[in-house]
């Protein structure tokens, strides 16, 4: 895992798909973002692959019903969701289609496990999975925000990573209302269940999502970095992420 | 800062709130969360101190308007609500009333900004200022999910703990999807934006909060500390939190 020699020797390269999976145990699809793509993959990887070998896709939008339905070994194939960068950040999404078996899910689960990752089970197909139903929920939240001037971006921004982001870059939001309350999470919803209600009363409407209404607040944005700026500004986040999860490996466990 | 002794001298009690606030240059009322309780308060207050002074409420949920509008000193009264735990959550959100003065608002950014808090402009009143609504979008998302047997609340945590809540905590939903598309933000959101057409036009509805449903996914929560141990691992969080910034401290900035 330290070394990048001996990681580049297992890597091998061949000319077609056929014989990529042909004596492989897992395979990991990460082809364009389109049902058309996915169909056509999917229905090679089950025509190559042996029978007890795992058919995974790595798409963050397409449910596995809509490319496997029609496949012989449909019970194999499933969705493992990474998030970018995946070598930096551990969650793994999985969801199955109704037809994805027991084994499949469990030897995913297994392979994720083993490779360092924290897999996440999706018990259902919904649009979005968790993570990008969850980000969808904060961000509409923020353009709402921005557009009606509550707030500039740059501020929101400073709300997430100088508050929330720190609790929740070590536990989640469900561990984090359990610490905000004497008695625990029933505690916490009892006392706040009221403006919950009044928040959810008046959700962000999709018109945050009109044209007009996003590009208002991209231009509210004051940085606007260029492509060569983001590029360069992604390898400083890439070892920000490497640097965090070495921070976190190196802390103790709670007493209990 | 570092000095706990030094600071503890910095501390005097005295027996009424006259006292406290005679030679004061700048008040942090953090009382009880009533609307009456902080009219009673700030009556006092605005009775009792220096005309230049400051009069600044910690409330998380009670916008100025509602306790100040009387007072012959209204201007320099605002919301500055600290998160929990103050001395290691920078953010501060500053709330001013309509009446509230640009001086007034300046020298609360100015006093925050001395004491290595992180000032956020939330430029007019809204039920829980910004910090509270982006915790209840996400947090609405999230009981919604468990209730509909999407996904344990365990693996909901993973997925901002092992995943969103990285990147959150060091930049901010802005600056996070400036990260995730080759063009910056309006790029992202020209790929996406049909994606949270969709998410919006469906939110979790107010339901998600009645009472029975709350319930249903508190009680999927498998640890449901006591008191005890949640006061323990409130100390643990305090610890992690300390170290998390002491960490961000020692990162480097981006070259750009």
């Amino acid at each position: 895992m330290h070394d990048p020699q001996a990681a580049a020797r297992r890597l091998a390269v061949v000319a077609s798909l056929a014989d990529a999976v042909a004596d492989a145990d897992y395979v990991q699809e990460s082809g364009p973002e389109t049902v058309a793509a996915k169909r056509e993959t999917f229905a090679a990887l089950d025509a190559h692959a042996r029978p007890a070998t795992v058919l995974a896709s790595s798409t963050s939008a397409i449910v596995a019903s809509r490319f496997t339905e029609t496949l012989a070994g449909r019970d194999r194939c499933i969705v493992a969701h990474p998030v970018n960068p995946p070598h930096l950040v551990p969650v793994v999404e999985l969801c199955g289609a109704p037809w994805t078996s027991a084994r499949t899910r469990s030897r995913t689960r297994e392979v994720m496990l083993a490779i360092g990752q924290a897999p996440v089970d999706v018990k259902r197909e919904v649009d979005g999975f968790v993570l990008n139903r969850l980000q969808a929920a904060l961000l509409t939240e923020a353009f709402r925000l921005v557009r009606d001037g509550v707030v500039d971006p740059e501020d929101l921004d400073r709300t997430i990573a100088d508050g929330l982001g720190l609790r929740w870059a070590f536990m989640g939001p469900f561990e984090t209302i359990e610490m905000n309350a004497p008695g625990g999470i029933p505690d916490y919803c009892r006392r706040y269940v009221e403006w919950f209600r009044r928040y959810a009363a008046a959700p962000a409407p999709p018109s945050t999502w009109d044209d007009a209404a996003w590009q208002q607040v991209a231009a509210a944005w004051p940085h606007a970095l260029d492509a060569a700026a983001i590029a360069r500004k992604s390898l400083w986040r890439d070892e920000r992420l490497a640097a965090l999860l070495a921070h976190k490996n190196a802390q103790r466990k709670p007493d209990l």
